[in-house]
């Protein structure tokens, strides 16, 4: 059986649950909270020298981290990845924006203030920070709001729960979504697939 | 013909034109430096919203963003990129791993102190991010020391690609590779690989 150490808080670690969900598929989660330094630790780093959940272990003793690689590799032969090339590579084209360009923003705020409680101390961090989070947002928004109803193919795919797991908490790091209205009612859709749990469902 | 807009002293640049080198792939390629704000202005974001090099144009109006998307979208069906699905995910995770965890601190450390000359500037940012550079480059010591001549799938693929472009000049950003000598020896492998061109090539 697969097995997924993850942290329930992560937005990173949501996404390759929802994704075994949606697709029915049995799992053991083993709970890895990188707060406890557990994720540092050696038998931990044997597993995954980069120290980081979600981590997916495929058969005893192989491991995959990488939470868009993990969904890569369960979602490939599945509805939520396309079958042409052209949209494979604009799922990965949203998937790599997510890391780089949204996720360090996005993420990272809701982790110092949401998590952490920590939002004194990173102050002059979250203000530097915060402009290119609402730049991701934009961005997504662009995009969606030009007839699109998900990020690629025009169906759901892996590339819409990569960006719906820190997106739709993204008020948990003091972003307002009041003037993108393509990206909520996106985030309404994807919410409403059948099959949908929430980050602690 | 494919058309990249492209900054030739980018890395992310960089890894589009070596794969479409060593493909033997005619392209014509844009030069679009990112210094100039022409990635900032209103013709080029409508190419691509998000303002960034490199951008490969598909057909005539059609344009593919992110690095690492466009090596997948030329790369897929070709000896670059594996066959099996457990390998193909271990191409991505080092892709990803490359996007998240090394160029933010390998590549922006190249840019502030090459590119921009602004290492003054940046001292206190450039001490903050030069450990994570080195965690990067650790992670991937122990990957290559266990006895692997390649990131993925023991073969030359775009993951080594999406690492090369920036580890090889990572010089330029004050790093110092004497303690990782698989690395080193990874960076001569894949620089003497058939029709392997530099950066300025």
């Amino acid at each position: 059986m697969l097995r997924v150490y993850g942290m329930t808080e992560s937005g990173n670690c949501y996404k390759v649950k929802l994704l075994l969900r949606l697709l029915g598929r049995e799992h053991e989660w083993i709970e890895t909270d990188s707060r406890s330094g557990v994720t540092r630790s050696a038998p931990f780093l044997a597993k995954n020298p980069n120290g980081r959940v979600p981590l997916l272990e495929i058969a005893p003793g192989d491991y995959l981290p990488e939470s868009n690689a993990i969904l890569y590799y369960l979602g490939r032969d599945t509805p939520y990845f396309p079958e042409s090339l052209r949209e494979q590579a604009e799922v990965l084209q949203w998937m790599f924006f997510e890391q780089y360009s949204h996720e360090p923003y996005i993420a990272t705020l809701r982790s110092w203030i949401h998590l952490m409680g920590a939002a004194e101390q990173y102050q002059a961090e979250i203000e530097a920070r915060r402009p290119r989070g609402y730049a991701a947002l934009a961005v997504m928004e662009t995009h969606l709001a030009a007839g699109r109803s998900y990020f690629a193919g025009e169906r759901y795919s892996i590339a819409d729960i990569a960006l719906y797991a820190y997106t739709h908490v993204a008020h948990e790091g003091g972003f307002n979504l009041d003037d993108y209205p393509a990206v909520r009612a996106w985030l309404a859709r994807v919410g409403a697939a059948p099959g949908h749990i929430g980050m602690f469902d």
